[in-house]
């Protein structure tokens, strides 16, 4: 495979919003309220206090919002910031193929761009669509078979920035060379693994992303110049970040296919490997006569990938579990609830929490979708009750419908904003593409 | 091996001067010395010129300067771009065991922050000896036999980063606990891979580092937490860039055996395995009756890593030859002489450059060491003269004098400052551990 860099230069220089099929349009706007909803999730959290205070000692000028904040940084802090709202919740989007979470880096970027010109909804669109496109088809490169990649790497961390940077290039205007270059400069600045998972850099990971992608594509606008074949070349980003990469990934299908269709937003706010098995928890937990304090074990089966990734017993605080599947499985169970309010610190440090944790066992099985387990709760009495989910709430058969994700952005936006606010702005975003400028109208409402 | 991140932090914690053996701090005077040099060198260069474009249009604040330009920006576009113009020439220095650039972005970032406070020349010395120290060990970590890396990655993206924010760190003061969360937001920035060699993003990748490191270490000191274990964890930055690392390598000696003196200066501006085959060319280029346009032939023998690297045979520009074998073993046949005016696009582009160029036969013979070469000159007539180099010049048994780097300084720096200003900023740096205030007093002298 050659000219991979140019293939998708070309076509998102070239596609216009004529080109994308009305129900891919209409599964952007989707990713942009979901993804809006959860940076006013976070945007109150400590990672971001803590964030801005370093961000403020720097005098940036003030150019676009913290959103949730009464205050404005420089646009790369910016996208910074608000991207970093969006994951440390871990309640953000999901492209369920590569576990990357697509839309934060480049709706982030694109909005800190939108405010500073005018960008009409459409163009908004276009761009998000296009960033999220070319970044979940290089997240294939490297995680769809034959590819074989190191499962340490964060991938939206890997390529995060390359959406943000597609989008805002597309937004920039810049022509296919010119695209080429911004595509080699975000590449060149992929980065960031998972072993800062459960600190405050789970949301940073992200968040660098979307402020490097920006950069990038504001060098390229101005010529700095790159590889021709920076994501397919031999010593290149698929080269250096899978052995082997799966090169036709990237542009099989291109134009044709489009990756935000095969993208998921979550019901619960964790890893998304854990959420079969919150289903599978919930649903026991529903049946009648259930009684928590009677619980002897819990025995779980699981797909691999979730213990890979999420096999923490005894989280500390609330970052840590975010990515603990005892802690959700427990909480299902004891609170039969499993959204913000059961992910905090009191929570996580519930005595009743402890010993639920402690009782539960897991056994991976390779036989098992991503998307199902099975759970079986054994009483103190000797009976037992259990479940098998098929196919877990918010995969891609069991989307989250309209109504469901304005519930969800509604109950994270008053975290940082008022109710009518929040139900406002949940409002213009389901009129994204008739918006005329994007930066005034969605700007206006980001701040309390 | 447990706690490298933690033994590191400690390390360069509690580390005073006092602390640093006599010879180590006068290597790194001769490393800042030699770095300056190489910054003014750049400063006036292309891609510089075109970043300050992209830089400009984001109305940063004016805190520290861009070297060789009456123009103050931001501290982190200002280590971006002080460390970019001392790289893209790719004169700067080489930490030979893992071909790690190590002090460009460790001195462009805490040289910009030292514009806005008062520090030190003493202090100066001991941030940026540390900084370079954590930096080398890490490369030491991901390429020294066990360990086993992609050679396309660009070692001083990876640790570059990483060597900043110790040295930034340092100078804000950041304890134990803080330095480690440095290390791991410095680690999670970690990037670039050699594809983009050869274009303007040559120098932007120790560029970034500069600045992502100097920005990570700004966090940390807010308290911004990352992993405990970032470089070491199984999800970390050892085990993501090398399978397997060799963690030994991060403390063994730790305090004892410094980095900095298995640091080497270039005598020639390109890639430093291209070294050798200038030094055995010019070696025959000087025999006594030597005519170039009498040779038919060039043969040459080099040490495989010099073929990885540096196989260009055909470059078409300044930024292509950098990293061409083939185009500076002509130039010391033609030219006699192997500095920056022999690698202007001009000469890239000579007619006679393009037909030596092709005359030149390379042979990759493992058991030749890194500083070796042999080549052998066949003239026309059916004559040969050969050379044979053990040890090329700037490596680490013939290192530059003091002299050699003072006027491989004043030659760079004429470049974008008056011939005047040069001979004084290159005496400041000599007397680097006497100065009161390195902002002011080296500062002031950084614009034209």
């Amino acid at each position: 495979m050659t000219d991979i860099t140019r293939q998708l230069a070309r076509f998102v220089a070239r596609t216009s919003l004529a080109d994308i099929p009305e129900p891919v349009r209409r599964e952007g706007v989707r990713a942009f309220h979901n993804w809006l909803g959860c940076a006013f999730g976070g945007a109150r959290e400590p990672p971001v206090t803590t964030a801005l205070a370093a961000i403020r000692e720097m005098e940036m000028p003030a150019q676009a919002t913290v959103l949730g904040h009464d205050l404005r940084v420089d646009l790369q802090n910016a996208a910074l910031l608000n991207c970093m709202a969006s994951s440390l919740n871990a309640f953000d989007d999901t492209h369920l193929a590569s576990v990357t979470h697509p839309t934060g880096p480049v709706a982030a970027a694109i909005l800190a761009l939108a405010e500073g010109r005018r960008v009409s909804g459409a163009d908004f669109l276009l761009a998000l669509i296009l960033g999220i496109e070319v970044e979940c088809r290089l997240a294939n490169v490297l995680t769809l078979p034959p590819a074989r990649g190191n499962v340490g790497f964060y991938m939206t961390g890997l390529v995060g920035g390359i959406g943000a940077a597609v989008a805002t290039g597309k937004l920039l205007g810049l022509d296919e060379q010119r695209m080429i270059w911004a595509l080699g400069i975000a590449a060149s600045h992929a980065s960031g693994f998972r072993e800062a998972h459960a600190t405050m850099s789970l949301g940073y990971v992200p968040g660098h992303a979307a402020r490097t992608g920006l950069f990038a594509a504001q060098f390229a606008a101005k010529g700095f110049t790159n590889s021709e074949v920076a994501l397919e070349g031999p010593k290149g980003f698929a080269n250096v970040f899978a052995d082997p990469p799966n090169l036709a990934a990237a542009v099989d299908g291109l134009g044709q296919r489009f990756e935000v269709m095969a993208n998921a937003y979550k019901p619960y706010p964790c890893g998304i490997v854990i959420h079969p098995q919150i289903d599978a928890c919930l649903e026991i937990a529903g049946t009648p006569g259930f009684d928590a304090t009677n619980i002897e074990r819990v025995e779980l089966t699981v797909e691999p990938l979730t213990l890979t990734l999420c096999d923490r017993p005894e989280p500390q605080n609330a970052m840590q579990a975010v990515v603990s599947l005892y802690h959700w499985v427990a909480a299902a169970l004891l609170y039969r609830k499993a959204g913000l309010d059961e992910g905090v610190d009191a929570r996580v440090r519930d005595p009743a929490m402890i010993a639920m944790r402690r009782r539960i066992k897991v056994v991976a099985d390779p036989s098992l979708a991503r998307e199902e387990a099975k759970a079986t709760v054994i009483f103190k009495d000797g009976s037992a009750r259990s479940s098998h989910v098929v196919q877990c709430r918010g995969s891609l058969t069991r989307q989250l419908t309209d109504a469901e994700l304005q519930e969800k952005f509604l109950a994270q936006a008053v975290r940082s904003i008022p109710a009518a606010q929040a139900a406002r702005v949940a409002e213009l975003c389901w009129k994204l593409p008739a918006l005329d400028d994007v930066g005034k109208q969605i700007g206006a409402a980001l701040a309390p």
